[in-house]
């Protein structure tokens, strides 16, 4: 009994953080909004990448990450998306943005229970424990995220509260 | 029976999210480490705190968050820790994330199984899962520690490596 009642601790269900790591989306998608469109694909600070860039690697890795902490395959973006991957407006980023939100749920209803503490090679070439990988994506937007908002600070622009998922 | 398959669901456990956090937390040392000694307390960017600031906002959630997980008593800084919770150097600054590294390790331990699933009310005030306000934690410090690698890169400096947790 004594193994049974080690691996029923439960800290966090699938259902929790996929809401956690939506909700942290909520937030980048309002980072998102709060720039100027200009400054969205052509500011950064210190040789860095412009927010879209970041935000681009965020949904890059929700699209493919998700798909592939779902089914083990780990694909190009290309091969499950078939909208625009690299869109020059802020209005076609946050479609893109949008599109990945829908595709994570689609994706995190096919996990197996199981699947969370088996080892895999992540993007088909990090290898780790699956969970460790999803929580990389959701600490990667959280560093990327985090910059944004210097990014908006340094512009006079108020960001988002970081505080508030909703 | 379908109760206890759902419940046994593990997506991390609590050994897991601690060594993740601390892996986490490695990192921001290093940051706080590659700041020279006058911009660490002083260098900012678009009006925002100094890293040295930041940093001690994430020491003191470490123990004020850490204890209050583990009893459920959410206390002031001052009654966890007697040293120096103001420090003026980064030596001071680095004993402190030091002292607050294992204090993090021992509270851990003490952590009851069925508490992450508790609801509780953070910090006296913030009312949620348990499991969450540790994750609110760890992603806030992925948040300013982003942060720390603008001013870093701002300043001419490499940040060290975020997927080096070792």
């Amino acid at each position: 009994m004594q193994d049974t009642l080690i691996s029923t601790t439960v800290v966090i269900t699938p259902a929790q953080l996929l809401e956690h790591w939506q909700g942290h989306r909520r937030v980048t998608r309002r980072v998102i909004e709060a720039f100027p469109e200009e400054q969205l694909f052509q500011y950064s600070i210190g040789g860095m990448r412009p927010f879209s860039e970041l935000a681009l690697e965020l949904i890059r890795l929700t699209f493919i990450g998700s798909h592939g902490t779902a089914t083990g395959e780990w694909k190009d973006l290309e091969e499950l998306y078939t909208g625009d991957t690299n869109p020059a407006t802020k209005a076609g980023l946050l479609k893109f943005w949008d599109d990945a939100t829908g595709y994570l749920n689609e994706q995190w209803a096919q996990i197996k229970p199981g699947r969370w503490q088996e080892t895999d090679a992540a993007l088909g070439q990090y290898e780790g424990p699956v969970y460790s990988s999803s929580l990389y994506w959701l600490d990667n937007e959280n560093h990327h995220r985090g910059q944004g908002y210097v990014y908006l600070r340094s512009l006079g622009i108020e960001p988002p509260f970081f505080w508030d998922r909703g």
